[in-house]
């Protein structure tokens, strides 16, 4: 390992340590990452008038580096630092990914819960302006929804380039949490006649739906065969 | 229709008006609701130290009203009111609820998009004190995740009621966007030869994985056995 390779794990900060749920929470790299890349869909959270706001959007991880990207019109996206009136100081966000895996049914409402792996990044966005890193990130953004898509698109034209705002999170202040398993119930109420276990719940693709003016010659892909 | 009974659209406020695609956004309220409906875990965004917070929670809907809950040690629902410091004011909040439908893969890199719907309800969530409430609340939050299950369980203890805390949040100031349909490509991209259309997504259930230490005469409720 160089000397400036990341460690094995992110460095807990005062908000990344959960106030409740301890035992759950992780700052496992290579977990966080595969959560990350697991996803499509992020809530990005900023505030706003001093109000918080909370918008789902796309997203993409190049290393340690998140992107999201959306028009340079958007109101959270000026105030990360576009060109039409952002302070240049970048906006203070928190970015949450989370996956529902089951839902736990317990004897007691009480221990009722969701088997979830989530992964929470606190820090600061800033918009891309080099063309180099923008690029980059606009094929990232497509390349997370399908794996080898961005190579088998048109690229964006200069028009579409000055249209769109590409702000970037750097994964330093970040935690996940997971549960995984059954019910915890009281041992006092494993007797009753409740059933109990877990619901899983799943993700899952397809059928591919060609859009309506697909011309018939043109093939499904190998990197959409897989789904 | 009584005189008091809301109308069938929320009305719009300065904040649930967005920014851009504005012709996704909708208020209709029985949307509103099946889109709420259908979901576990929203993701509820507040404001700590100047500083935005995105956490994962489930959530339950009764009539205009949700409900989250917790530990009454956790830092957000104390600040709602919680009897641990709370200022009794409530705590500003932005809650999110999204579904995605589908990845939209269009010819161009800049028209890939997805299928999704969501709401984002702004307002201040407020903690409930009324044991008739938080009994309700504490039900629904139980039957949001599979419905029946609330009435097939033990009910809280004193003791356990007594670590939870319930928080409420008016639906008043709400939007919804969704998106549908295939790509959206430029006339001049019709021609070109990658694949276009909709990779759908989809939530599945099942199959059931009992508790370890369930009792083998313990039978599958009917509540459960549609998953």
């Amino acid at each position: 390992m160089s000397a400036t390779a990341p460690g094995s794990a992110y460095a807990p900060t005062e908000r990344t340590i959960p106030s409740r749920g301890r035992k759950r929470a992780t700052y496992d790299r290579a977990l966080v990452h595969a959560i990350l890349d697991e996803g499509y869909v992020c809530h990005l959270g900023f505030v706003r008038d001093g109000a918080p706001v909370v918008l789902p959007t796309l997203y993409a991880r190049v290393g340690e580096r998140l992107y999201v990207h959306g028009s340079t019109g958007s109101r959270p996206l000026r105030a990360a630092g576009g060109p039409d009136g952002g302070s240049g100081d970048g906006l203070p966000v928190c970015l949450t990914v989370t996956h529902l895996d089951g839902l736990v049914l317990a004897r007691s409402a009480f221990h009722h819960s969701v088997n979830y792996r989530s992964v929470v990044v606190h820090g600061t966005a800033r918009e891309v302006t080099g063309p180099a890193e923008r690029a980059a990130a606009l094929d990232a953004l497509v390349d997370q929804a399908v794996p080898g898509r961005s190579a088998d698109t048109r690229p964006p034209s200069a028009r579409e380039l000055a249209a769109t705002a590409v702000v970037a999170l750097d994964l330093a202040e970040v935690s996940a949490k997971v549960r995984t398993g059954g019910p915890n119930d009281e041992p006092e109420d494993l007797g009753l006649p409740h059933w109990s276990g877990v619901l899983p719940v799943r993700r899952t693709f397809g059928p591919l739906v060609p859009a309506d003016d697909l011309a018939p010659d043109v093939a499904v892909p190998d990197y959409l065969a897989a789904f």
